[in-house]
């Protein structure tokens, strides 16, 4: 038995690991699980939609069809027959794009950490929109990079403020973005700030990592053409995890051909190749499956959701409160009042309410995000969606009172 | 079409990407494709003892039982019911541990990216055996360590050259062993020396990472206990990619708990979890087969093919060479006169014989290893072995003659 009760390896740690602190989603995970708690809290995809008898049709015909290949090492740039699955994916979203332009990753999540490992030396800026992914936040902590993060409004990433900061003498690595239906602000960057930023990515050599996880997933409006539509010098990361399955761990990465040889030395360091049994199956799936209609499915799943989210807010929250209202994917942004901590609300709501949620400051590499909290409208079915932000807004409403009843007090 | 010529992002790279190499093994993998090779480069296990339609059974079960859950994002640790598999083999293994004391990564290789995320500060030394694992050398090298290689012999890491050195001063973060049928070595350390190496850990506070990829297949003498076994405080990576299928690229870590968290939590940034999917179907795999009994047909095939290996390297190998005669695993390692290159000599043994390996370079983090090659024998079946072996040889004893004319004649 290993029951070591100290920690006696603390002088051993690299820096990096002293400053990863496991993140308050994966903290959550564990009260999401719980039947009678609704989560707000984890980006959970809907997997029902989902045919699980296509997914064992699938697996048949990769077996019988592959054999053994399904079951042994494959290239660390991924399998040829996913790869053009992407390619298809990736023309409907506008880009052109051939097999040899993309690795096949651990979901985006891998992508970022190669990213990170490719470019990163401890102490080098990089771009952050101000919240951004928590798991890019993560990633990118591991080689120590200094945030420079940068604020946004419903137009998306501020560029004008980008400008400046580059103006100064900046000299990011990078710039990371998610221009749609961002993660977890619930906004999208408006095809004005897109121009704005590719203009000032060719004029200060701006190397710009777009992340659309959740491009797919657009509820109404227009498309807006993706970064590297218009610029092939940008970093795409895609993923099936939203429109198809998280389980089987599957995105992809493109990129110029030598940073993309980069990232796949530094995939084969990390763990050789992806799965090629998953590759397999989900590219049979693919294939037999019209995936067009399923994401078109999905997309008025999750808007009913966004609806049900929209609605209760509006009928619930305080007036103090304000919130995002996205077009599509999985989140909305809600802002309480400045005085309130949602680190702090976190253990009531789930105590009191049992309602889950992520408190703003898990997005933030610098502790802000102190007052807003990230909502998943993803998983839930609106009725219980509508339940539990009544039951939230009890909470919120309660300790708004408080602390007025409080100062009230002190000023007395 | 991202048609870059140069690479203009020269300057964005990380150290750490400047220094990595693509490892001589990937490099070949586009020749051993060739159905006209017989390659003894890639590691690649026989999968023709899995039975395909029982991997099919198991994923209908894996869909049926578990359902949406296999399409999910799982626990970064794993999933419980494949973490009790790992605990029923290292109980085989004769190491007690409990589900909670594993990780499971992507194959053992994401599990040395993990603890070289964790443990190595830039310029830090670790202790690895010379030669040692070409992938653990690739992702020790992204966070910039100082190796310390140490050298083998046929009973394994020698001990002394360790003490040595930690009698100096050297404070290692860890040192990293492959105890069984050593990669690329093919030596096993004796029971003798476990027992040295681990009083100087206790010692010296040195942590001891096991890594026990080939320690199943066995083919002849008595099993030795693992380090692991006596003691608890030494990090242990194991994988199902041998003894099972590397295309689900699944591995496990078992660490003291306080070193299990920090790894956890370097895995949710790596690549969130591992496949929920793969994860499902090899647990349903392992409970309805007698994993036993297909370890031990497999360690026959194997005990084959070195046989067929030993026996070819005996009747067609010049005299000046030297090898060793592994008990288990899949390497043999040859060593030629000290003026040969195996480097050079490849590119000859791939063009007039057809027949790849892997030179003995890519296994030392400082350029030694030049007259060394690695010899697979897991792959070819014996009597591709043998005539790739006998090939091989011509190429060998050419250079040979040939280096020996051209020094007579400096000579004269």
């Amino acid at each position: 038995m290993s029951e070591y009760k100290f920690d006696q390896w603390q002088d051993l740690y690299a820096r990096r690991t002293l400053l990863t602190k496991s993140s308050a989603i994966r903290d959550l995970l564990s009260v999401t699980g719980r039947s009678d708690v609704i989560s707000f809290a984890g980006g959970l995809p809907s997997t029902k939609l989902t045919k699980l008898k296509d997914v064992i049709e699938a697996t048949r015909r990769a077996i019988e069809n592959e054999g053994e290949s399904a079951l042994q090492y494959g290239p660390s740039e991924g399998h040829e027959g996913l790869k053009e699955c992407v390619v298809a994916l990736m023309k409907d979203e506008g880009v052109e794009v051939r097999a040899d332009d993309i690795l096949i990753t651990d979901g985006a999540q891998q992508g970022l950490d190669l990213l990170g490992k490719v470019f990163i030396n401890k102490g080098d800026p990089i771009i952050v929109e101000a919240p951004s992914y928590v798991g890019a936040i993560q990633a990118f902590t591991s080689y120590e990079p200094d945030f420079v993060p940068i604020a946004m409004d419903n137009s998306g990433l501020k560029i004008d403020e980008v400008r400046k900061s580059l103006k100064k003498g900046l000299k990011p690595k990078f710039l990371y973005t998610v221009p749609n239906f961002h993660n977890p602000a619930g906004v999208t960057m408006s095809a004005r700030r897109r121009k704005e930023l590719l203009a000032l990515a060719e004029k200060h050599k701006l190397l710009v990592i777009e992340d659309n996880a959740y491009g797919l997933l657009r509820f109404e409006g227009q498309r807006i053409p993706s970064l590297r539509t218009t610029d092939p010098g940008v970093v795409y990361l895609g993923t099936f995890s939203k429109a198809f399955s998280p389980g089987l761990r599957l995105g992809w990465v493109t990129a110029p051909r030598p940073i993309l040889e980069k990232l796949t030395t530094a995939k084969q360091a990390a763990n050789l190749c992806s799965s090629s049994f998953s590759q397999r199956v989900l590219e049979e799936y693919f294939g037999s499956n019209d995936w067009k209609k399923q994401v078109k499915k999905l997309s008025e799943i999750y808007k009913a959701r966004r609806d049900a989210m929209l609605g209760a807010l509006k009928e619930f929250f305080p007036k103090e409160a304000t919130w995002t209202e996205p077009k599509g994917g999985f989140f909305v942004w809600v802002t309480l009042p400045e005085y309130m901590d949602t680190t702090e609300l976190l253990a009531e709501a789930i105590r009191e309410a049992k309602v889950a949620y992520v408190p703003g400051r898990a997005f933030y590499p610098d502790g802000a995000g102190k007052s807003s909290m990230r909502l998943a409208f993803c998983f839930p079915e609106p009725d219980a969606i509508r339940e539990g932000v009544e039951r939230l807004a009890e909470v919120v409403k309660k300790q708004m009172a408080l602390y007025e009843s409080v100062t009230k007090k002190l000023r007395l």
